[in-house]
């Protein structure tokens, strides 16, 4: 196959493309062909339209079989019923990839479904793979290979973009060249019948042409091959910035319509973004921004969060401070010797202040001079990044040379400058372009219109960088490998189906994960002597699978003190149980106080099993939060986890509580992610509810445990 | 003076104008003349320079002594140590207003605060009104008296704006320019030493001419007054949309050396914001978005949350799908009379879906026919606002024939539509502003360039449309008319100090509000006659004003629970008492348990007395949550601001707890709002700490009352 040896070499580096349905006429029967003769392919091309002699002049085939050699990529752009017939010739003429352009299929009407259905099948048992079908087509920039239609030439560049929506991938490959944003691939995915997000993103991550990567998403169908490419990523140091629909209900119902994309827990989706460093965004000119940041900075990202700030305008001073504090960002006091340094320059600081932001205002210095009066923060050590603030109320010939004065500046160290640009941009009259923009722009000083665009972006890469690599997710074997553990349960061949507590207690102690103290009796004597043994006071719980909340149907007695009442309460629960299937009466520990965590696994459609951990008791229902991550966890994580919800506040002692163990949820977090990462196709959920967190070194105590499995 | 009757009329009516320091060189010596003469000025003129004969051909005086009338406004722009003498010139001559361009006062250096102080003790001894110094000056855009310097000719409009910043002022009339937002009058404040923010938003809420106001915002100098013209706008209909810097410490101590700005509590300005219905917003381009729709749809705002969303890009549907879920804008199903007529128009409809988002690809709407799409959804009755949105990969000469044809259908109906236009806007090569757009944004259509700048925009206008009228604040008199209840507690001339507990509770009980059931005793026995009539258990606290808190100096006792132990308890407090100022010791009767609330007031520096109320007990630490509201309240206030926070979900019952009497909790506040509003001036503090509330119908109990208390 191609040279570079990935199995998806062929659409980015084909030596000769196919276009079957090209023509002179519509948008992408004749756009690609033009965008590949206009933006300089080198390859072969081969029009396929039986009706057509030439088509811009060059030879036209009749169909994919007659054409003179084995093109590495067909292009596909006929009317929906024709595809399954040309992608069978492709199989047959061992055509290793084609990008189907065509819409009508699963995102559309029942007949449309049922051609994906059976176009499926046909791939899946081929080698040939697939991009699309209903997508507007890909490009490698640097190689001219563009098998889509651009209508403005393209610029090339270091970032890679990706996107679930053919015409939003259009509409930002036009704000892409607004922002001058320079572009090594392009794909539109469109209903991922074959080549999915997932390996997108990891041909991305692996391509030596792409420093950052761009997507708008939809839905994620293989979490896991997600997961994966996204590590990639990060392990390769390159960030991925992505917008994902399909939030809410009425967004998932819309992209549902739109490329039949099943979108997924929002939640889950989030918590993947957090603990796999991917960059999420809330729209496409946030990302674009983002993005550009990234690219401009590719390889010196700022070292650190001090921020030095310089403006024009003392109102843009203060309002961009509140940005950085409320983005975590520093801005510490100048050093004494870049105030010597800038004191030194005395012409610039007639009204100056020079703390932090520094005052520029009443000096040349947003002028033609702004380089100069820049080149000492620029070089201070103290400092990891610097912003300039413009307020400019018109357009100006002097624009230009400010900015490149700023250039000058920047290009004397690697030190990452941004610039916010807030003012005029179109003179009234005489009509240009802001030139003074793109020219910082083009020369890697990332420029914004207004402070917030600037700061979130700058947040965001920061952040980024600071990020240590996520560790594997599933550890050393993916799930489908993974072999049930010597305690795993037999529940018979029911599918999923609720643990007894025997079972589940097993589970739980073979990954070292114990239960409060405490013994199953079948009679009341049996009830006494255990209570005697684990030390009042007592709990009583029912055992029978067919009581799912066990409190609510009174099958638990809490809080009992002696023999008497144990003896008296396991009487009534015998008397309640019967005629149903039952395990027996759990005589149990009363624990102590504590705090009262939310520990559990579930399985999400995308994802597999995520761990949860947050604040029991009524403060599930009253704050609704809950930190989520994929398992396993090294301790570190667990720790994070813990500390981004209120659970963290209230373990490190509030109102002169002693700290709690917060150790102890640390190795049971690590534990369970260990359970979950090796019971994951077995595993439907496990609740710990709830658990007892006491104080420091006094260890945690899980009350009860309920587990949900399935047969493989 | 002047027709207007306010007493600003003459800064933006004038018939006259006397420039001091009027000159054929520099920004403002030059700037202002020219302007004046440029855009088209109607009164005369008079430069005022001692070294000139002529400014630009009109005839210079040597000072304001010599003009030949009175002007109505003298712009001052000397240098600072002459604005004393020009001012007092102005006081002589009977100039009512003068505006101060001159910089280097209180935001500079000693000099230039003590030259400020001097000028304001000036001012406040005559009937002068004086705008700045260190502004940009001020302008009436329809009058053509264009007091400031602006770049490119003003676009008439409804908008007003003010601006505690001068040069971002200038900056944002760049933007506002290119946004083409019509402006009505323009304020740059400076240092407000006379003329404040709060005047100018209460001119512009009374100026006929103004619809909108857009404000940038440092600091609140007299938070009454502010509040006072932001409930003058709210009366007269008009929207406040503003954007406040320092907000944080960082941005505090940066807008503190430029303006001399106090910022104060940022919690506090958002509570007022949110209860007085201004419009606050993060950054200054958010702001011009907010304020061009609200400029666009004046008087015909949306009357309700329903939006439609027509859109071209599946992708770009589902991600403002989303984002109208997050704001809380509804997105109903088509009414199936809205889809017959549209499956009527089946041309559009090729692979559409008629849901909401409506799908309109592959048709023409997005082109020269989108106004043919539209207009179902503009007549539709069902519908409040239209969204459409539009996914262009580059500016087409078709765009404006799309353009046109919106706002064809736009004037077809009064309902408010807007656009988002996704997409290129600078063609590489042929350069021109993007003319559809701005076709668009003149027609009143409000244009955007991403899905969430609109949506965020959309949802300030609607929710700001939604929002009743707030009270008037501070009842019906003013807080310093306010006089003392005749249960005004008097604690000598030492200032502030804490009340006595009798002192606190005679105080409380004027207001109507009462302690849990208790008495105050001298002896043990006492103590235990008083037990027996409160009924068991009781709590025991020492009165003494010597000890703050009180818990911890081990001078409280609970759940007591027979004679004895009162006693014997008595008897060790009035021990731990002696050598201290002491009250006695009070015998409370023991709270039952229930919902533990936060009530109180403080007094904020810029807004007087502030209610509080929010979750007590471990949650005041563990979600920093708070509601604030300015007193009085209304029940429907009081309501809102239990419900702002979660203490309103733990109230209506989490974990099948019964709810609680919310009711009571409502009227506790409304007295206490009552009470904070006519003691202003000398109540300093006041804490219910805590407030138990009991199950609905049970009534709250408040435990314990701080106050700290001035003399006036």
């Amino acid at each position: 196959m191609m040279a570079g040896g990935h199995d998806l070499d062929a659409f980015f580096h084909p030596r000769s493309i196919a276009i079957v349905g090209a023509s002179e006429r519509g948008l992408y029967p004749a756009g690609v062909l033009r965008n590949l003769m206009d933006y300089g392919y080198r390859g072969r091309i081969y029009p396929v339209n039986p009706r057509r002699e030439t088509v811009f002049g060059l030879r036209a085939y009749p169909d994919v079989a007659s054409l003179p050699e084995t093109p590495d990529l067909a292009v596909v752009i006929t009317p929906r019923r024709a595809t399954l017939s040309v992608i069978e010739q492709c199989i047959r003429k061992r055509v290793p990839a084609a990008v189907i352009i065509t819409a009508g299929f699963a995102e559309s009407d029942d007949e449309g479904k049922a051609l994906q259905d059976e176009l499926a099948r046909l791939v899946a048992d081929s080698p040939i793979r697939v991009v699309g079908p209903n997508c507007a087509g890909l490009a490698n920039v640097l190689d001219h290979a563009i098998v889509t239609r651009l209508p403005v030439p393209p610029l090339p560049g270091n970032v890679g973009f990706v996107s679930a929506s053919g015409a939003l991938m259009m509409a930002l490959y036009g704000v892409f060249s607004d922002h001058r944003l320079g572009l090594s691939k392009l794909i539109s995915l469109g209903n991922q019948m074959d080549v999915t997000l997932a390996d997108s993103l990891g041909y991305l991550a692996a391509d030596p042409e792409t420093q950052v990567v761009g997507a708008f998403v939809e839905g994620v169908k293989d979490g896991r091959a997600f997961v994966a490419a996204a590590r990639t990523a990060q392990a390769a140091g390159k960030p991925i910035v992505l917008v994902k629909s399909g939030r809410t209900d009425a967004g998932q119902q819309a992209a549902a319509t739109h490329t039949a994309a099943l979108a997924g827990s929002d939640r889950v989706f989030q918590a993947v973004c957090r603990q796999f460093n991917l960059v999420q965004v809330d729209d496409v000119l946030e990302m674009t921004r983002t993005v550009q940041m990234f690219s401009a900075w590719a390889g010196r990202w700022p070292a650190g969060r001090r921020v030095a700030l310089v403006t024009q305008s003392g109102g843009m001073g203060s309002l961009t401070a509140d940005l950085c504090s409320l983005a975590g960002l520093a801005l510490p006091p100048l050093s004494l010797q870049l105030q010597e340094r800038l004191q030194a320059m005395g012409h610039l600081l007639t009204f100056g202040d020079l703390g932090n932001p520094t005052d520029v205002r009443g000096s040349g210095a947003a002028g033609p001079e702004a380089g100069e009066t820049l080149l000492p923060f620029l070089e201070d050590p103290e400092t990891d990044v610097v912003v300039l603030l413009l307020a400019k109320s018109a357009v100006r010939a002097e624009d230009v040379a400010t900015a490149k004065s700023i250039i000058v500046a920047a290009r004397r160290t690697t030190k990452p400058l941004c610039v916010v640009w807030t003012g005029q941009r179109v003179p009234v009259g005489d009509v240009s372009w802001p030139l003074a923009h793109r020219l910082l722009v083009e020369a890697g000083v990332p420029t914004f219109d207004q402070p917030s665009d600037c700061i979130h972006a700058l947040r965001r890469v920061i952040d980024w960088r600071a990020a240590p690599l996520a560790p594997q997710p599933w550890g050393e074997r993916s799930p489908s490998q993974a072999q049930p553990s010597p305690a795993s349960p037999r529940i018979g061949g029911r599918g999923a189906d609720t643990l007894s507590s025997c079972q589940s207690t097993a589970l739980l102690a073979h990954y070292g994960i114990h239960l409060i103290e405490s013994e199953v009796v079948q009679t009341a004597d049996q009830a006494v002597a255990a209570a005697r043994r684990l030390g009042y006071p007592v709990v009583l719980k029912a055992l029978s699978l067919d009581f799912s909340h066990k409190s609510d149907a009174g099958l638990v007695r809490l809080n009992l003190a002696d023999d008497e009442s144990v003896a008296q309460a396991t009487s009534e629960l015998f008397q309640a149980l019967s005629g149903h299937e039952m395990e027996g009466v759990l005589v149990q520990r009363m624990a102590p106080p504590g705090v009262e965590a939310l520990v559990g696994v579930h399985e999400d459609a995308q994802f597999g099993p995520v761990l949860a951990c947050g604040l029991g008791g009524i403060f599930v229902e009253l704050l609704d939060e809950v930190a989520l991550r994929l398992p396993p966890l090294r301790a570190e994580e667990a720790r994070a986890m813990i500390e981004e919800t209120r659970l963290g506040r209230l373990l490190a002692g509030v109102r002169g509580q002693p700290p709690a163990d917060v150790d102890a949820l640390v190795d049971l977090l690590v534990k369970l992610g260990r359970l979950a990462a090796s019971e994951a196709t077995r595993l439907v959920s496990l609740d710990l509810n709830p658990v007892i967190v006491l104080p420091a070194g006094q260890g945690v105590k899980v009350v009860d445990v309920r587990v949900v499995w399935r047969e493989r």
